[in-house]
C-alpha cells in the first residue's frame, strides 16, 4: 500500500448559507455546518484509502463565530493521520460576506473515519507522510486526541495514555 | 432565576432514514445523524434557559453501530450541567428496525449550547439541579469533560484543570 | 396474534419550523404539517403491526392554530382501533414558542394505515386493546368514524351504517 | 365581488416520484402526496380568491392504487364551493409509468382553506358558479361533506345537520 | 414507431418559491428555475419518446423579469423537434404574483434530451409532425440551434452550417 | 475600480450525487447540476464584482458522460470576461469515482450574470485582465458568444454581429 500525503486528499468545498439553514436570528445552524464537514471530510478520507469510508467519531469542534444568511462557507479538509483502519481528518470552516469583501475564519474541527468494504468490515489504510511542518504538528497531535477519545469513552486507562500524559506534563 | 432539572428539558424525536441520508452502503451518513443530534439537543437547551440557543462545541461523539435504511432513529436529549452562559446537553441515539423488532442503541454525544439574546450576546442560564444518580455522574463529568475541550483547544493549561487531573490519578 | 395496547404504539416527534416550510406570513403551511403526521402515524403503527404498512385514508384533519416560524411543533401518535388488515391511529399536535414560554394545542386528525407484505399484499393486524377512558372512547368512535369515511365514499349504504345511526340518534 | 367559475381556479401540477419520497417498497409515501395536494389546492383557492390562503381542514383522502418511484404524478385541482370566508377544493390525482405508457387514477380529496388578510383575520370571498354537471355535483355535495365535518368536530348537532338527513333519507 | 404532435408533449407544471430557492434579495434563483426547467422538459420528452430520457444540451436561456419569493411559477413544455435519437423541447416560464393579480412571462429556453435504453445506450425517438404556425417556426428553427451548437462545440465547420448560413443570409 | 483577474474568481465546489439527484438509473439528473452549476458560477462572479449576482443567460451547456450516483462532483468555475454590468463565468465540471480511481471530465458551460444593487438595478463591474493563454483565449471567445446569444435572441442583427462573422469566415 502506498504512502499518501495530505496534499492527496486536500478537498475544498463552497456552500451559500440559504433560509432553511439559518435559525431564527438569520444565522447558520451549527447542525448544518456539521453536516457540511462530515461531507467534505469523507471525501478527505476517500481520496486516501480509494475505499468507501464511514464516519467514527467526532471531536473537538468548537464555533467561535455566528455564519451569517448569504454568506459563502469555505470548507477544506485534509488527512492528518492514519491508523490501522482508520483516518483522522482535520477541517478548517472561514466564511465570507462578498460584497462586504470580509473573510473570517469560523471554526475547525477533527472527523474520524474507518475505511469499510462492501460487507461494512474495517479494512486497512494507507499510512501518511506528513510534509509542511503544520501537518507534522497536527500527526503527532492525532494519537493525543485519540487517546482523549479513547480515556473519555473508558476505553484506554489514563495510565496507558502515554501520549497524553507525556502531553500533560511538557506544558 | 429558577433552578431546573433534567426532566424539564427532556426532549425526544423520531426520525426514519430515507435514501438520501445513506450511503452507497444503505447506512445512515454520520453527517446527517450529527444534524439531528443538533436539533434535538437545541430544543433541550431552549427548554432549559427559555431562549434562543447557539452551539457551542460538539464532543465525544462516537458512531458504534451502522444504521441501517429504513430503520426508525429515536434521538432524546437533555441538559446534564449548565455554566454561566451555557449548558452540556446529552444526547443518546437508538434505532429499530420495526418489522424485525430490533432496537440497538447506536451512539451518544455530548453538545454545548450557549443562550444568546437578540443581538447573539450570551446571557446568563439557570442551574441545573440533578435528580437520579446516573443524572448526577453526567453533572460531574460535565466539568471534566469541559477542561478536556478547553486544554485540548489550548485555552487552559493542563496545570490548571484540576477536575481532570483529579479523573486521571484516581483510576 | 398477541394483543397490543396504544401505550406498546405510542410515538413522539419534534420539528422546529423553518423557513421553507412557512407561507409568506411566517406561518407553518399546512401540506408540511400534514407530511410530519403521516410519518410519525407511520411510525405508531408499525410498532403496532411489526410490519411495513401504507397510507389508506386521511380524516378529519381541522387545523385551529397558526403555527409560527421558529416554534417547535410536538407530535404524538398512537393507535385507536384495530380491524382486520388495517389500524386508525389518532395524532395529536400542539406547538411552543419556547423563548415565550407557550404552548399551545394546534390539531389532531385520524389516519388509517394498512399493513403491507413485501408484495403489497394486506396481512393481518393484531387486535388492540385500550386501557384508559379516553382511549376507549376513541376506540368506540373509531367504527363511527369509519363507517361515515365508507359512506361518503359511495362505499357503504347509510342504512348498513349502523353505528352511525346509533350516533345520530342518541345525541 | 365577482362571482368566480370553476375553470377560474383549476390549476394542473406534475412531479416526479424521486428516492426519497418513497418507502422501503419503493411506493410514494402517502405523506408527500398529501403535501403536494396542499400545494396545489392551496394555488387553486388563492386563484378564487385573489387572496393568501390557509389550510382549514382536510378530509375524505383516500389511497388506492400504490405509486412507484419514476412515476410522474399529475395533480388537478379547483374550487368546487365557497362559503363566507372558506373555500372548499377538489383535487384529483393520477400517476404514469411514461415507459410503460400505463395511466392510472390513484386518488382524490378534499381540501378547505379560509381565506385571510396580512394580520391572518378570515375575509370574505367571491361566490362560485358552477358550470358543468359534474361541478354543480360536486358544488351540491360541498355543503354535505362540511357537515360531516363539524358534526364529527362536535361543533353541529346532527339535527341541524339537514342537508346531511336529506342525503341519508334520500338513499 | 408512430409520429407525434406537439400536443402529444405538452405538459404543464407550477411551483411556489419558497424561501430556499431565494438569493438575499428575495427572489429565484436562476439555478433553482434551470432546475423546474429541466424536469418540466424531461418529462414532455418521455412522453414524446415512451422512454427514459437524459438531459443533453441547455442552450438560449435566457432570464428577464426576477421572480419573487411567493410567486407562483408556471412552466410549460413541449417537444419541438426529433432528430435520430434525440429531441429539443422549448419551455416557457412565466410567474404570477396571485393576490396582486399580475401574470408576467419571465424567460424561455430550449433544452435537449436524448432517448436511452437501460445500459444509457441511444435509441431511435418518434418523428414530430408540427401543426400551428408557431410549432412549425420552431420545426424550422430547431436546425438551426442545432448548427449553432454543433459550431460552437467545435464539432461542425461553420462552411457546412448549410441552415444557419442561409438564416444569416436572409435576414 | 480595479481590474481583476480570474484566479480572483476561481471558485471550486465538491458535491456527492445523492440517491435524490438521479433518474431510475442512477445518473445525476441534468437539472440538479445545472443548479450546482449556477451556484458555483455564482460565488465566482460575486468574487469579481464584490457585488449581489443574477443569473442572466445560460449557454452551451453540454452534457457528455452519465455521472453515477455516489460519485464525487467538482466544479470549478472563474469569470472570462466582464462587460459593462455583466460577467461570463466558464465553469468546467469533472466527476469521480473514488474507490476505483477513475477521474473523468463531463462538461462544461457558460453562464453570464449581472451585478445588481439592493433595488435590482444593474451596476458596472471592474474589467478582467486574463494572463494564461487559455483564459486569453476565452476572453476572445466570450465576445462571439455574445454575440451568438443576440442573434438567437433577435435582439442584433446578423450583418453587425462583426465579430461572429470574422470567425465564421476564418475558419
Amino acid at each position: 500500500m502506498n504512502t499518501k500525503r495530505p496534499s492527496d486528499s486536500y478537498t475544498i468545498m463552497n456552500e451559500i448559507v440559504l433560509p432553511n439553514d439559518t435559525n431564527t436570528l438569520n444565522n447558520l445552524m451549527g447542525g448544518r455546518l456539521l453536516h457540511w464537514m462530515d461531507i467534505v471530510a469523507a471525501i478527505a478520507a476517500q481520496k486516501h484509502c480509494n475505499n468507501i469510508v464511514v464516519t467514527a467519531s467526532v471531536d473537538g469542534v468548537s464555533f467561535k463565530e455566528a455564519i451569517r444568511l448569504g454568506d459563502v462557507v469555505t470548507l477544506e479538509a485534509y488527512v492528518t493521520r492514519s491508523f490501522n483502519t482508520s483516518m483522522e481528518v482535520y477541517i478548517e470552516v472561514s466564511a465570507q460576506n462578498i460584497p462586504r469583501g470580509e473573510k473570517y475564519k469560523c471554526n475547525d474541527a477533527y472527523y474520524t473515519f474507518v475505511s469499510i468494504d462492501s460487507r461494512n468490515r474495517p479494512i486497512p489504510v494507507p499510512p501518511l507522510d506528513p510534509e509542511t511542518d503544520l501537518q507534522k504538528q497536527k500527526y503527532e497531535g492525532a494519537l493525543r486526541r485519540r487517546q482523549v477519545r479513547l480515556v473519555m469513552a473508558g476505553k484506554l486507562k489514563p495510565d496507558d495514555a502515554t501520549e497524553l500524559k507525556a502531553y500533560f506534563n511538557e506544558k
